[in-house]
């Protein structure tokens, strides 16, 4: 698996005792580590003892701590240093309470073109390639759609998971999989729900729809089927991370081929065990295999 | 003038639009700028036209843009680079409220014999010093005593601005100024007020120590003369760093032998200036020189 994050961070959290605003605060605790979405699906997938490789956009000094901590975490990564400077996200952790704030992604400049051939060169026969998180300002609108060729035209396949004009975009180029939660597919498609937005990809060129629906579980669609997962109890945590994890396992399935219950159940199982986990991109081992045994699933044909 | 900073961090200030707890926020806009006590007096200094030479500690890949941000800046760095992280402070602005994150000054790794004999290097006759801010937790807790030895030994005179146990063995060591506020005053001294708590510190053997009141301006307290600067008006903006900015009026009041009471003045001005700018470490120039020229002085002799 192939994983590109063209939007890159550096994730810092924060432990903090009562969040007054306006206010100054000792931070007890300090955790940071490489982010964006396409980073916490390798690293879940890394942790799950599969092979994995991260590619992306750094930048700068932040460039230089995100590529660090990856080291450091025996992460495989092919990231390409590019000008400028990449973004960092601060959670404020407080009790139960987290309090995010996100740099935009407008450090970046870049040389699309050699960006473009770069990623190519990573892209193997056979490779499961995934594709996450917003695009920063210096991407074209249609990068995710170039790369959905690019990995089609080496034989690959192509997990998509981003929102607005570019999930409509990796759509239209044919996309294996998209992976919108239920706010982004609503949003974007202008679909009445999950299901008429999912139909609205799948017609634009989409090979099927994956809808993370939060608590609810995850309904893939695609023209012949439609399956629900839903998790058989709440897990309590941190969602951050979440969908990157279903994402994960959805990457799995289409490496194996599963069929699409088998993908819907274990994405679910992975993603509320990334819940239970109070930091994204890990997975609480315990809660992942208990869920593994424990959903409810249900399908039809359409 | 050489400025000590040996908890140097980068300050981050971050722009949001309504900051809720629990929320997620995008930041509009992002501010990186080499921080610290010593290095906010460093860059007030090269503001207003004076040769300073910054040094201090710094470590890992935040360091580096500690580095990079002064180099940008064109400030003069001699910062000695140690093992671990160096630290990093953020600050959410929303509207005229600052919410501030101070990342703990746990993350060094030195050597301090290595570290004091690099910085004595640095120390010319003559010179004035600058020691600023808290101790990081790898230094020994005499470590501004031992500076202010190694600047007496060198023929040089120091200017410490910190709290707690480290102000009280400055004294002991006979620093030539202390620049506590009076809070850090009263809870370091155990003093009733300014002036009992700054007599105490004279009494340990500081040469002079000047309190900063906040609003109220400034007090210098000799063992001859009491002196109070204040400003004329009440300036509204960001308190960070106008003590900072004190300090740095005071180290070119000692490097030209000012009386107290100009020495007072200008420091009142220059760091209400300071209040004035948005950012820590700067001024507004504008309101430095309108307020040179309006203060109300008060002097007597003890």
């Amino acid at each position: 698996v192939l994983t590109v994050t063209l939007n890159a961070a550096l994730d810092l959290t924060y432990q903090v005792d009562g969040l007054r605003p306006g206010a100054s605060h000792r931070v007890s605790s300090v955790h940071a580590q490489a982010g964006g979405k396409g980073i916490n699906v390798a690293r879940v997938l890394a942790s799950l003892g599969h092979s994995v490789t991260i590619t992306g956009l750094v930048a700068g000094s932040v460039g230089v701590e995100i590529r660090g901590e990856l080291e450091a975490a025996g992460l495989r990564d092919e990231l390409i240093d590019v000008d400028g400077q990449s973004r960092r996200t601060v959670t404020v952790v407080d009790g139960d309470d987290a309090t995010v704030f996100n740099e935009p992604g407008d450090g970046l400049r870049l040389d699309w073109p050699d960006v473009r051939r770069r990623i190519g060169a990573l892209i193997e026969p056979d490779a499961i390639v995934v594709a996450s998180g917003s695009l920063p300002a210096a991407a074209p609108p249609d990068a995710y759609a170039q790369l959905v060729r690019d990995v089609h035209e080496r034989g690959g396949r192509i997990i998509v998971d981003t929102a607005g004009p570019a999930l409509l975009d990796a759509a239209s180029a044919g996309a294996d999989l998209l992976k919108p939660n239920d706010e982004e597919l609503l949003a974007a498609t202008g679909g009445a729900d999950a299901l008429a937005g999912s139909t609205l990809l799948l017609a634009l060129g989409a090979g099927a729809v994956a809808v993370s629906l939060g608590p609810d579980g995850l309904m893939i669609v695609r023209a012949d089927e439609v399956v629900t997962a839903r998790p058989a109890s709440f897990v309590n945590g941190n969602p951050t991370g979440a969908g990157d994890a279903a994402v994960a396992a959805l990457a799995l399935a289409l490496e194996d081929d599963l069929p699409m219950h088998e993908a819907a159940r274990r994405a679910v199982a992975l993603s509320a065990a990334a819940v239970a986990h109070p930091l994204a991109g890990h997975v609480d081992q315990r809660v992942h295999r208990e869920l593994l045994t424990r959903q409810t699933i249900e399908g039809e044909a359409r």
